[in-house]
């Protein structure tokens, strides 16, 4: 362990718009009630900074609002305390750009962007690569998409696209809920 | 690595009952669809053999089949052959014995069982520990509870409980879905 007191300077996006659909079109993807929930609870679990539910539409926005009031503040935070921290972690933003720019309001400088993506690319960085880079403590932040994954442009955007989950036997499709578990595993557990 | 080929004997089951609520009492969970979605395919990912989806109640059962037919057999296997592939490993009992049975019928042996729990016990093991003993090849079904988790009875009976996920700041709370898919990464992953 190089450091044993990594405290992770990560934030992370959960994207539904610019996202495909399972014929490769870009579109703009509901919000699930659960994404939200597990993400919190995994951001909160891995010491992530804020967690953004990322969507332009309105009618979303309200959803996720009343979603995340319900748990910070409603009936839901007096039910279950820890899932009101875990909501506390939680914003809504109209793009990637909104959410750059809060994270830069915060730290003082923009954080780089990394993506995440089902496909390998010649340029994807390893688990261990973008431990060691996070482990120098500047602030990052890390994009899923939902459907059927991130629009290409956002990837090709990004400072650097992170290596695919690999399993046995090149099964590949794991939900969101899943792959943000596991990669918020892989980069910041305490005892690796 | 030891095994390059590691191939686990791995069976995973989700049960409904007996599990605790808030208050400890002893209950029988509703299903959640999403859990039985996300763990089939975290399942088809890492190699695991069945994923059984335990409960006793009769309306829960008929539900679980009708999700399960929908995807290996109905519009949705049509829609999303790669659901389907998951689903296929996804099998309804009502109890973990019959889950047991059913893996001596197709094992010619008792697997060992392991239960999870978010609380560390005396007798707890390791990721590493287990991960070496999955790789003797023998077969092995690790349990996961629903609501606030397994009944204490599940857990004392099991051979093995394995430790639970620590992430930063003592914060304990993922869902079952994620924990699921975190504790197949740490003990399956093929580049460990």
């Amino acid at each position: 362990m190089k450091n044993e007191k990594f405290v992770p300077n990560l934030y992370v996006a959960l994207t539904h718009y610019p996202v495909i659909n399972k014929r490769g079109d870009i579109i703009a993807s509901a919000l699930t009630n659960l994404d939200i929930h597990d993400i919190s609870r995994a951001a909160k679990t891995y010491g992530v900074k804020r967690f953004y539910v990322v969507t332009p539409l309105s009618d979303q926005k309200v959803l996720a609002k009343k979603i995340i009031a319900h748990w910070t503040g409603g009936a839901g935070a007096a039910y279950n305390p820890d899932r009101r921290s875990a909501f506390e972690l939680t914003k809504i933003k109209d793009s990637i750009q909104d959410v750059v720019k809060d994270i830069e309001d915060i730290e003082n400088c923009f954080p780089k962007t990394i993506t995440t993506c089902a496909r390998r690319y010649p340029t994807s960085i390893s688990y261990p690569e973008l431990r060691d880079i996070l482990e120098g403590g500047l602030p990052h932040l890390l994009i899923f998409g939902t459907a059927w994954g991130l629009a290409e442009s956002m990837i090709s955007e990004a400072n650097f696209v992170l290596e695919p989950i690999t399993g046995a036997a090149g099964y590949n499709h794991l939900s969101v809920r899943s792959a943000v578990s596991i990669i918020l595993d892989r980069l910041l557990k305490p005892e690796n």
